[in-house]
């Protein structure tokens, strides 16, 4: 028996989130379906992140547990072969008995897409957030460095049970590519939401309906109620897991 | 009365091509009938292009004639209301009571997204063609840029109707952005599957089991049985047509 990390990429569109939930459809499931049908028995997954109904994954990490005698190429390609077209094993490789891919996780990445043009695009719906609203980028950057550092973030997010709402960001960046506008963010952890809930913000600050000044003082309350409407998930990915 | 000529975005996974056919889902239809909700009776368009199934475009162009009391702008916001989710009106204009958006077409240009990777990639894979071998893009452009010209293109598809299989193609280029090798082809029309024969033809020089010769020899045979498998059509797009 071995531990067996694994970076998945997810389309999240037909999933209630990466955690099983009440026999809902879950990216959870969809995996620990396709490692029972090559293990003929019952396997669970850990996943770093949870994330929320809708949303996507480039670099999500799982791990679990497996006896398996032939190549780890082996493995990949017999979980792909399993897996529905919407979920994939990106990397595949063995791992230490004590691999927790949640708890040994020293950072994540997300990005955020916006569609800031002012008419539909069916070809962008489906995995970026369209705002017809011209977004002022240079606006938004100034805003996001405040997030940059040790801090308390219980207004963009609650914390995971039994833990507090103090993360350190390490970066939170811009960035434009043709018409949509990218954000970046990286940090320790996340709290739920919080990438959404920061997005829903930022474009607030990008429409002029707040200033740099807002969203600092939005911040510093510590308080869910004073954070703008979090962005919808079809614009979320996580981009990748770090460990030491 | 007025003749309007509007540029249409649309995802084609849910359509059986453009053209109304037989009662089977086309954008087409689509637009048609997102028309007659706002006419209050049957309205007929007609389109530049007629687009396979599952073929995308981001600027196909339409006519219609109809009598209308507001701005261009509330019909655009109109047609927007009435149509489902993938399939949008980007640019909307009054035009000649002549205009026919195929006749009238000087250029048009597709562009074929390749993505290129050893791995599945679930995000990418409703947009582009899925290519694990990894292809010599340099040698691609050498084979592509024999197709410029005004050549008899028989060998990669059917003529519609009427007319013979000489065509003008005034660029063909690949260029690679991020993990994807995207093919753009401009010409004054082209044959049916023509773009997605070439590709199919293109990719087999890549992989190094044609080279520019065999390429050429195809290209000079005429035939449609010298061609490779046609590319697969959720990786083609309509990008734009262009008139005087």
């Amino acid at each position: 028996m071995a531990r067996y990390k694994a970076v998945v990429e997810y389309d999240g569109a037909a999933y209630f989130g990466f955690q099983r939930l009440r026999g809902q459809p879950s990216v959870q499931a969809a995996l620990e379906q396709a490692i029972e049908s090559i293990a003929g028995q019952p396997i669970g997954i850990l996943g770093a992140g949870r994330t929320d109904s809708g949303v996507h994954a480039r670099g999500q990490v799982i791990s679990f547990d497996l006896t398996w005698r032939h190549t780890t190429a082996d493995l990949l390609r017999a979980m792909n072969a399993n897996l529905p077209a919407d979920v994939a094993v990106r990397a595949l490789s063995e791992t230490g008995p004590d691999f927790h891919p949640r708890y040994d996780a020293r950072r994540r990445t997300y990005a955020y897409h916006v569609y800031n043009g002012r008419l539909l695009s069916p070809l962008k719906r489906l995995r970026s957030w369209h705002v017809a609203r011209p977004l002022d980028a240079e606006k938004m950057q100034a805003a996001a460095v405040l997030l940059v550092g040790r801090k308390d973030f219980a207004t963009f997010g609650r914390p995971p049970q039994g833990t507090n709402t103090v993360r350190e960001v390490v970066r939170a960046q811009w960035r434009r590519q043709d018409e949509l506008l990218i954000f970046e963010i990286e940090a320790d952890a996340f709290l739920y939401r919080m990438v959404r809930s920061i997005v829903g913000s930022l474009k607030l600050v990008g429409e002029g309906v707040w200033n740099s000044e807002d969203f600092e003082a939005a911040l510093a309350a510590r308080d869910r109620s004073r954070a703008g409407k979090p962005a919808p998930p079809q614009g979320l990915y996580l981009v990748s897991v770090a460990y030491d």
